[in-house]
């Protein structure tokens, strides 16, 4: 029996995703990608978790897609038709309905601990996580433009919305190396931390999620960031709106107000 | 007679709004957002008022909802509708016509001088500020995730046209308090002044917009940036030339050239 | 014969254009924006240039519209018709298709050099620069709102893609001068360098465009990236798939793949 490709346990209401290909500092596959929803699905149905955090085993969290299928794609002929997708959220909006876009249509906070370098498609993984937290040793490398390829994957899109324009333009056009310390300046990394705590600082932000915070709040946030990157102040107002109303008549509202007027730790159930 | 929850003054071209509640952090009522609108229609009315400065009395800005009112809320089985809103300029996008979106309908600009502690509701009002000026004892908490609620107000969308997507995301989900440094440091704050020097240093920026530019200019541009974040290019640029013709045939444009020739302070009417 | 007031040169794959009124600190004009097309022109149709460098002359970037052309204007009483323009890539968007906002229309990127005060319209130029390298000698200034004029030529809708949306408001309505360090914390900048350093940067960064990066990608992703700021994330994907299997059929690919396996330099044709 083959190792996984993807490494999922729960442990104090996160759960843990882990690439798991480290002799090839994670390079993507397509066995890669379906444990990566096989993971993401459960993490998804288990109400135990609040918190996602994906990282990669080893020294790399992803190189990015395996050369040796770059290559065979290049001999192929060059063609490669787009997979169907079966949303993971139907109520979502049809932009996250695609095979590399869908993490924003996961009810839970995903954080990327980018602990080594990320390339090429590990650049997609990364950025429709909900935060990234970074080291030293994290090095981003867009790569596309060393290989002949282009923005894949939505990425010329997402990288601007984080780090403004020019900054993205400058990250595609010359594939540079961009390590945690830069990342961290130009607002593609949230954290900057000693590599050594990166999976004690996730962690830690993770459990004050699980802890402190409403999971229907986030669950709905979550969703609203995402869509109002597609839409006008007017429509995301009529959303909030409406929102607003639906969350007075939910149990975590309840409790919200009443933790704080006890003044002790609240119990969200998600309600 | 009850003390007003909004005071109202004007000197040297600058109206200063204060929310004035010190004994509850200026906690929002209704009270105080019908008292709010009255203070800005009457700037917006003043013809020597050319800059607008928002604060709280006290040592906070504003603690968001009253909490008696939310209590009352969640008795009152969580039914809220919200109420008709008359645009206060009807020649702007409807998307502003939203009781809690319309300070971008004010045509002077409004600076935020966010004293102190600044959270929920309060998050709504320094967010449609033009710019906003913070010190070390500013703390901005977006705190909804903890009470049960949502991203009330179009908080979700114009968080991360300030900060970029993920920093909102991070603020949103997890309710963590941000000081004036960090918010200095992503965008949320424009300005981070000592404590006893942040009345000083906001009436000290409105003065340059008093003495220094054409309050026309500032009505045009104004409008044409908050307008611009709901649209695409073509249409920003059709509408800057269409402005530009128009300015050019004002007394502030004529005026805009000679006192530059002239060597000399400008005398802009508006006009 | 007047001397130019564009100049041109090439070496090395990279196309330097100069903005040549030293005198007038390149103060715009109609003569500048005719010869600069042209100069852009030939950068775009001669296969040896990969990049293009826009600089000024002497000690400024480009001082705005020169101050006797404005004075006219206000004499011939103010009006002026936008001129029809002549689509430098017709296949691209039509929002880019304006006599001031054209750059992103060029197939190969620019960066603008700013070796000095940049104001007015300067703005427009080096906004629509794919990045910005500038020193501790740049100083940018936005100048309308002090000449009763408006947000011109697309500024107000590029700026905040840069800066997020105060700091554009901040720049716009106080036309406050913003210092190269500035310019660089908030976003309007790529780089900060030395000012003696700025063209040799400016270039060390095109040569390594030049040498280890796909001409094709960069005309790609260049579209890509000023196109994905006018539409959604779902026809950004669609737009990415599309030409990931194009770029999949190239000879650039071929060679991309090809030099990385075989730990050499790169030698793409841009096919």
């Amino acid at each position: 029996m083959s190792e996984s490709q993807v490494l999922y346990e729960v442990s104090e209401g996160i759960a843990t995703v882990t690439l798991n290909r480290p002799e090839r500092l994670n390079a993507w596959t397509g066995t890669m990608g379906a444990e990566l929803r096989v993971a993401m699905e459960k993490a998804e149905a288990d109400p135990e978790v609040r918190a996602i955090i994906l990282t990669g085993a080893g020294r790399g969290f992803c190189a990015g897609a395996d050369m040796d299928a770059l290559q065979g794609i290049g001999a192929a002929g060059g063609t490669q038709t787009p997979r169907a997708f079966t949303p993971f959220d139907p109520g979502s909006k049809p932009d996250f309905h695609h095979p590399q876009a869908w993490f924003p249509t996961v009810g839970k906070p995903i954080i990327g601990a980018v602990n080594g370098p990320c390339a090429g498609m590990g650049m997609a993984l990364v950025l429709f996580c909900d935060l990234r937290f970074c080291t030293d040793d994290t090095v981003f490398v867009t790569a596309f433009s060393r290989r002949g390829l282009i923005a894949e994957h939505g990425i010329s899109w997402m990288l601007s919305r984080l780090t403004g324009h020019s900054r993205a333009l400058d990250l595609l056009l010359s594939s540079r190396r961009v390590t945690g310390p830069e990342a961290y300046r130009i607002g593609l990394a949230d954290r900057l931390v000693a590599p050594d705590q990166l999976m004690a600082e996730a962690r830690a932000y993770c459990r004050e999620l699980v802890e402190k915070v409403s999971p229907r709040s986030m669950r709905v946030m979550k969703k609203q960031l995402w869509e109002d990157l597609l839409r006008g102040l007017g429509e995301a107002l009529k959303e909030a709106d409406r929102e607003m109303v639906e969350s007075l008549k939910g149990a975590d509202f309840k409790e919200g107000v009443a933790h704080f007027v006890e003044k002790r730790a609240p119990r969200f159930t998600g309600a």
